[in-house]
Parts: C-alpha cells; structure tokens; sequence
C-alpha cells in the first residue's frame, strides 16, 4: 500500500500531505441521517450494508486520503454480551455499570464469530475502496473502562478516577480484558482488510502523565505489541492529551493524534523520534467563515511540517453542525497547499 | 493580614503550607445539605445570613487556613438581569442565550446596590472569621461567556469557541462587559472586606495558549489590573490549563492555580518568575483508602516547594461524595507534614 496516508504514518516522503476528518461519516451529512432514520445507533453498526454505506458517504463528498470503519467504541463490549446501548442524545449507557471484581465477569474474550458484520463490512469496503486505505477503529482501555465504571458519559470521569485509585487490583484486571477484547477487534478488521488502525482513548487526557504510565500505558502497549506484526500504521488518539504525547507514542503508535490545544510544532518535540503526528484544527473553526477558517489550516500544515510525517486532521470529532461543503473545501485546500509547499 | 495562606500567595515564607479546598462549602457536607433544604441554589447565595452559614461550615470542621465565599460564577449576571438559574442536577440554564450582538444589551453594569447581599455577607464574615482570610469569588470571562453562549452546561463549549472564532467583534464586546461586571463585583467584595479573590476561569483549557492569549487574556489583565491597588492577592484558576499557566500568570495573577493533570514542579518550570502556585490533589484521591491517598499528599507538598509560593488546594473542586473526615485529615497532614519540612 503506497497512498499518502500510509506513506505519512511511516515518515516517508509524500506528494502532499493527506487527510481524513474523525467522524466524517455521521451526523453532519444529510445522506447519513436518512439511511439511520428509525434505525437505533448500535443497529445500524451491526448491518453490514449499513456500515459500508455510511462509512463510504464522505468519500463521495471529500476527495479525503482514507475512509474510517462506521461503528461505536463500545460494539465489541455488547458483543461479547455487556449490557449497553447507545441513547440518543445522551450516548452509551451501561444496564450494570461496574462496581466490584465480580462485575468482571461481564467480560468475556471476543472472537472473530462474535462479531461477523465487521469482517463482512470490512471485506466489503476493501473492495470498494480500491487501495484507498481503510482505518480499523476502536475505543481505548482508559475511555472504554470509563463508561463501564460511569455508567454512561461524564464530565470529569471522577468515578474511574477513584476505581483506578482505590482499588488498582479491579482496575489492572478490567483493563487487562479490554485490551484483550480491543486487541481481538483490531485483529479482526485488519484481518479482513483494515490498512491501518486507530485506538481512541479519548478521555484519558483526565490523568495525570505519571497515572497514565502506571495505570493505563501497559494495557495500550498490549495492544499495539499484538499489532506490530501485522504492517498496519497504528493511531493512537485523545483528547487533552497534551502532556501525555510522548507516553501514547512510546506505548506502541506509529502516528500520535494531537488536539488542538497544542500546536503540532510543540507536539513533535514532546515525541519521541520516530513517531508521526496527525491533527489538529480546533473543529470549532470549521464554522467560521473562510477567512477565518484558510489561515488557521495553513498554520496547522505549517506546523506540522516540523513532525517527521503529518495526517491532516481535526483535533477532534466533526460537529454535527458542520456545514459538509467547508470540509470538501479544507480537503482540496490541504492537497493543494502542501502540494505547492514541497514544490522547489 | 499576617496570615500563612496571605503569606504564601505573596511569596513569603511561611510556618507550614496554608491549605484550603475548591467547594469546601458545599454538597458534600450533610449540615449544607440541611440548611439548603428546599431553597434554591441561586436564593441561598442572595441570602446573606446563608451566605454567611454556609461559608463557616467548612470551618468549624476543618482548620483550614481560609474561608471562600459561598457564591455562584452567575450570581452577579442573575444580579444585572440576565434570566439565568440553577437547574438542580444540570447547572446555569440562561433563559436567552446569546447568538449576536443585540443580546448584549442583557449585561449592563453592575453596581454595590445590586449585591447588597454580598456587602451585608462578606462584612458579617470578616467579623466573624476573626483575622483568617476570607476569599473573594468571580467567574472569569470565558467561563462566564460559555455559559451566557452555550445558554448552559457543556462538554467542549463549541458554540463559545465557534463564536469566539466567527465573530470576534462580539466576542470582545461581550468580555469587556462581563470583564466590567467582574470587576466590579469582586471590588465589592474587597471593599466589604475580603482579603484575597479568587477568579475561577474553569472551562478555559478548551482554548489553545495562541487563541487565549488574543481572545481572553486582555480581558482578564483588566480585571486583574483594576485589583491591582487593594492590595489582595489575585488567584486565577483554570481546569486542564496546563499549556496556559504562564499566560494565565501572567495577566496578572499572584497565584496560578494548577489542575491535577500536570505536577507542581513542572507547573513552577513553566510560570513566570514572581509567581505562587495553589494546588492540586486530584480530588478523586480523597475517595481512596489513606494508605493511597497519604503519600500523594505528600507529592504535592514535595512538588510544590519548587514553587516560589504554594497554597495547597485540589486539583479542582470537592466531590460531593466525598467524606468530610478525609479532607479533616488531609488538612492536619498537610500542616504536620509540612511544618516538619521546614524544621532543621
């Protein structure tokens, strides 16, 4: 695989930077809001034509460098039977959230069987997409133990906070079988085609770095250790995560999802070498006007420019209000500004 | 004012480290929970003799080394007739949020007659505090913004920061004023006697270090500068600010208050010369066994004699489950732990 995404996750030279948006599939295109009319969250990531469809509507808006799998960070936690579901409006809320070491038992190991509708799906994409690269997808042990422990969603996740304080034996252990469970998914999606995978552990950025290397960073290594044979770039993502970067690429990533709240030319110097960086335009901006919004992405390819491969991205998810002709616009921008940039 | 919380916000040196809590006054303490029964949040801050209760409460369990005013960041908008209230269970819901310019004209400015709760308050406090120092309370600018834009609680304030971006001519107006509001309640509150403030800009870690220092920094410094000649120390306080405690500093606070998320000796690295710090126990540490919750006290405490100045707070405010006993304990600790340090 020689596309540009691949090439930037391994630091190789590229003939513009490439570019794909967290969450381009979803609630800000019209067309995806009609196909899951009447058809609940975790439904519509269980049927593979569904998954395929959604994941594949941005690309026909976005002339964008890779396609994300459609689905939801806790699809393999039902799948190996976790009473969740996604509540509209509100997001995933657990039957019997997890208290003590006997709520453990809820989780079992994932295998291939469990989840038939990713490979179909994935399968599928593949060979849609044509050697456009496929992201695998999957929730991170910090952010997936957060809405097992919460609940549902949180502000400050004081809860998972106070389990991974109180009582680090439950906490190693539930840890432990997520990376298990999101090892066996990533596996599966790279074993029906994924050509790169990302973990978001989106909420991890609430600790501290010295809490993430004892309590969290083991479990993710786990993870990227059992991909590392595989030949797929690995993504690591969270949000607030800017004293934690260099820790979420030593554990194992190839490339490090940045937010916006740093800047990518401080963000490379907390890596260490060796690492790619992807991000980071504040998706607040892509609701202001143009010009607004031309010199903050040329700021952004300007200081990625310092990291030794650069993903264009946003720092977080697209908004649902985000008008879909601004990021066709950000898309041919990136190709066409980096493209003249490493002109002579 | 000899005191060693006063002591340690000007840098002096101090017989132990001065120690308080973020929401010591509050729900987590069942004689709060008694005399709020059935009055509405917003009406127990306008209330002076509750105001004044709820205040000592803290005190009479806790030697700690200040009293904060009991007070709402909406208070003094509610004051100048902005329609906001406190939805128990969500937070400040604003009847009209703001959306353009013409909502301005809700914020006019705010006079002592406005508050005269908060003067009848604060004087019965100094006299009854009996020289320990009584901490003013304001919200800061951007926080106050989110919410009068947000139109209430919100995760990732992408309505603020898409106004913030879009519309800079309002988003400046709108500061200046509620920087006006600010000042002047937080004058009120020194002229009636407090003896320090504290500006809480909770929800500024959402902004880059660039986009602070243009849309909220000046904003701030007026606050700031307009304290200057009382004589109070100024604390400024943000959570997930660890990319922006030098400028936060550096618009004029004595005191930069520290979340958990980044340790004291490196928060002390990245302030300005000049600067105390105040923090910052995670506060979910408090619902940890004493085995795991004594020696991150003690990190704290360690953390922060690289500081120049160091008042010991949490990270953010307290849990309302926390047990009352621990933060008891964690005071006396504090003190004892800490006198010991200075002794030969």
């Amino acid at each position: 695989m020689n596309s540009p995404l691949i090439r930037a996750c391994r630091r190789e030279p590229v003939p513009y930077t490439p570019v794909w948006f967290m969450r381009q599939a979803g609630r800000s295109l019209p067309e995806y809001r009609r196909v899951r009319e009447g058809i609940a969250m975790l439904d519509s990531c269980t049927r593979p034509e569904l998954v395929t469809e959604i994941t594949l509507q941005p690309l026909r808006r976005y002339d964008v460098d890779a396609a994300i799998l459609f689905s939801d960070i806790v699809v393999p936690l039902r799948a190996v039977g976790v009473d969740v579901d996604i509540k509209p409006g509100v997001g995933p809320v657990v039957g019997r959230p997890f208290r003590d070491v006997s709520d453990l038992s809820q989780l079992r190991p994932l295998e291939p069987g469990d989840v038939p509708y990713i490979t179909e799906a994935v399968r599928a994409l593949v060979g849609e997409l044509a050697g456009r690269p496929l992201i695998g997808f999957a929730g991170g042990p910090f952010t997936l133990a957060s809405y097992l422990i919460e609940g549902g969603p949180s502000k400050n996740h004081e809860r998972t906070r106070a389990l991974m304080y109180g009582n680090p034996a439950m906490w190693h252990a539930l840890l432990g079988r997520l990376a298990d469970i999101t090892t066996a998914f990533l596996r599966i999606q790279v074993a029906a085609g994924a050509t790169a995978v990302q973990l978001f552990d989106s909420w991890v950025g609430v600790l501290s770095p010295g809490d993430y290397a004892s309590a969290v960073l083991p479990h993710s290594r786990r993870i990227f250790d059992a991909l590392a044979g595989l030949g797929v770039p690995r993504i690591h993502f969270g949000v607030g995560t800017s004293e934690l970067l260099r820790l979420m690429g030593a554990a194992g990533a190839d490339v490090v999802g940045v937010d916006w709240r740093v800047g990518l030319d401080e963000a490379a110097r907390r890596v260490d070498a060796g690492k790619a960086l992807q991000g980071n335009l504040d998706p607040a901006l892509l609701l202001a006007p143009w010009p607004v919004l031309e010199p903050r992405v040329r700021q952004v390819l300007d200081q990625g420019r310092v990291a030794e491969g650069h993903v264009f991205n946003l720092g977080h998810g697209v908004l649902p209000q985000t008008d879909p002709g601004v990021l066709a616009r950000v898309t041919d921008f990136v190709h066409e500004a980096s493209a003249w940039a490493v002109k002579p």
